[in-house]
């Protein structure tokens, strides 16, 4: 508190991320990175970029990275905007598309940095709860809404909602911007960019920090109509020219470029998300059926605080949320298919002490 | 324009940037940056951390770049705010700090890209005529202020305020912040972290973009007072939580450290501004006493638009604003010594035809 702060300041309540240990002896499940490092071409061309031109800003409308995003999924480029991972996306989205006179609406359990955004935007907003099976029910959106937005699969749960599902929704509000955040959505889930070109409402939200391995590198990407493209241009050509700097534009590129690496490490998380879903359901645990490179998971009979603490004491950390409806569940990353065994008989040996 | 934008984009009038060309034949004297590229220990950590850890997020507090920071200007790691860029950094400041009942301050003829921010967050503002030879008159900020920002040196002038002049305003608002854009600082002029000991209300802002070359890896920070800092954080942690990548950390890291590198180019620098001064000034050129790596010149009888279009027909781009005050003066960025030397030549050339 200070006598300076402006108003906002003094009201803010700030995304807290996960942590990230100095302990490089832990194994790792607590942020949904993914296990097996970026493409080897992307490091190759990151070696080759590391050089007197870093002396020179960065292409302020990152040309070729958001050319190589539209070639992926065949759109054009003025159907692209970048920025500095998809949390500086999605805040240039609250800012610029999602703050109207009616409520935005979210699910009461989802990406938490939701409500952050609508604090730092001064945004009414109304959390829709989820069902009993934590699924998303389309019909509680049928209401005045100055737009929706929610993960898909959504997060922490890992559920997914179908294609025909995010149709209706777009269908059901032609005057409110829906925004897909699909953050997780290469682990076996199906794009709503196929949509894009028949809803100018849709807006889909992509990272390179889970599937493409490249959290270290922040880059995020939103995929939609021209004119909501358009407005996001403007909201960040008036904050920060070059959020994307010369390094994480090369490296993105080749990310996007590499598919068959792309493709063989999703394939080898979700045959691990797998084996630690049957794993953890013959333990009696109860498993959300995750299309996402993490399960959330609940036993009815050992407490989620206390098995998170005794994983810890083993060097495994995952991650534990202290909201009411989901404290009971702790939400594990997969990790590499020896990482995840390591995990399985730490809590085979956990709940068989309790 | 669009249904789906919400009202402050309609508003916006973004920012401009000074052109990249992709022609590397260019003699770029365009955007300020350094000509020498970064030090060599920046190369060498840069290739050591492009490896697997990039599938891993950065911290998100980026410690060892905020101690790094303090350990240069003999300040605590709570005195350092960082961004993606002094962009992102100011950013958060005119939200955070700047947004207040009484208009922010600043001159007319200044960094653009400050009325820009008041637009994006709705701050009043008034901006403060420089006097007839171009230099802030801090008399005149002595009025009712939510803030007063302002670059020293001043761009695009090139002029430097004394620290006598910065304690003065200082002093006559206690209860405002004072922002001091330091980007240019490194090139001969005073810094006033000194004075952020005794000022509560006293926020320094510097970039690695200019004197460090690295305005391609995008690092910002802010210096001041640890209640400010944390205004800022509650910000950034509100905004994105991670903003620096992990290879912009470490680099910018090994930047602060290797001083002798640092002065030997910041020195080069400032011989090679002195050359181009006295060779413009013998030409007839006014040319305004610079303490930055630029300099800002007119010329009785030559119009400066004519000889920016020649400059370029002759391969070298340098900065031409249209604002009314100054549609006479050119930027130009210091290059090399050899830069400069052929800038001079052509110039001599361009004047001795019209």
């Amino acid at each position: 508190m200070s006598r300076f702060w402006t108003a906002i300041v003094n009201t803010l309540d700030p995304y807290v991320p996960g942590e990230q240990p100095k302990d490089n002896n832990l194994i790792k499940l607590n942020t949904n990175e993914n296990p097996y490092g970026p493409s080897p071409r992307v490091l190759e061309v990151l070696h080759h970029n590391v050089n007197d031109t870093l002396r020179l800003y960065p292409d302020p409308n990152t040309t070729a990275l958001k050319s190589a995003i539209a070639d992926y999924y065949h759109l054009a480029a003025n159907q692209v905007f970048t920025g500095n991972g998809s949390d500086e996306v999605l805040a240039h989205i609250f800012q610029g598309l999602l703050n109207h006179d009616a409520p935005l609406l979210y699910p009461d359990i989802t990406y938490s940095f939701y409500p952050v955004y609508c604090g730092l935007y001064n945004i009414k907003s109304d959390a829709i709860a989820l069902n009993k099976s934590f699924n998303i029910e389309i019909s509680d959106y049928n209401r005045p809404n100055g737009g929706i937005i929610l993960p898909n699969p959504n997060a922490p749960t890992g559920l997914i909602l179908p294609l025909s599902a995010i149709e209706t929704l777009l269908i059901n509000n032609p005057d409110s911007v829906l925004v897909v955040d699909e953050a997780y959505i290469d682990f076996g889930g199906e794009t709503a960019t196929p949509l894009i070109a028949r809803y100018d409402n849709l807006l889909v939200v992509q990272t390179l920090s889970k599937s493409r391995a490249l959290a270290g590198l922040r880059v995020g990407f939103a995929m939609g109509h021209p004119d909501l493209i358009e407005g996001l241009e403007r909201v960040k050509n008036s904050f920060n020219s070059y959020p994307l700097d010369r390094l994480a534009i090369s490296g993105a590129v080749q990310a996007l470029k590499d598919n068959d690496y792309f493709n063989n490490c999703c394939a080898k998380i979700i045959t691990s998300r797998e084996y630690v879903s049957k794993e953890l359901t013959a333990m009696g645990f109860e498993v959300l059926p995750s299309k996402a490179n993490f399960v959330f998971v609940r036993h009815p009979h050992h407490d989620a605080a206390n098995v998170f603490i005794k994983l810890r004491e083993n060097n495994i950390i995952v991650r534990h949320f202290n909201h009411p409806r989901i404290n009971q569940f702790l939400r594990i990353s997969i990790g590499t298919q020896q990482d995840c065994e390591t995990l399985v008989s730490s809590i085979r040996h956990i709940i068989s002490q309790n």
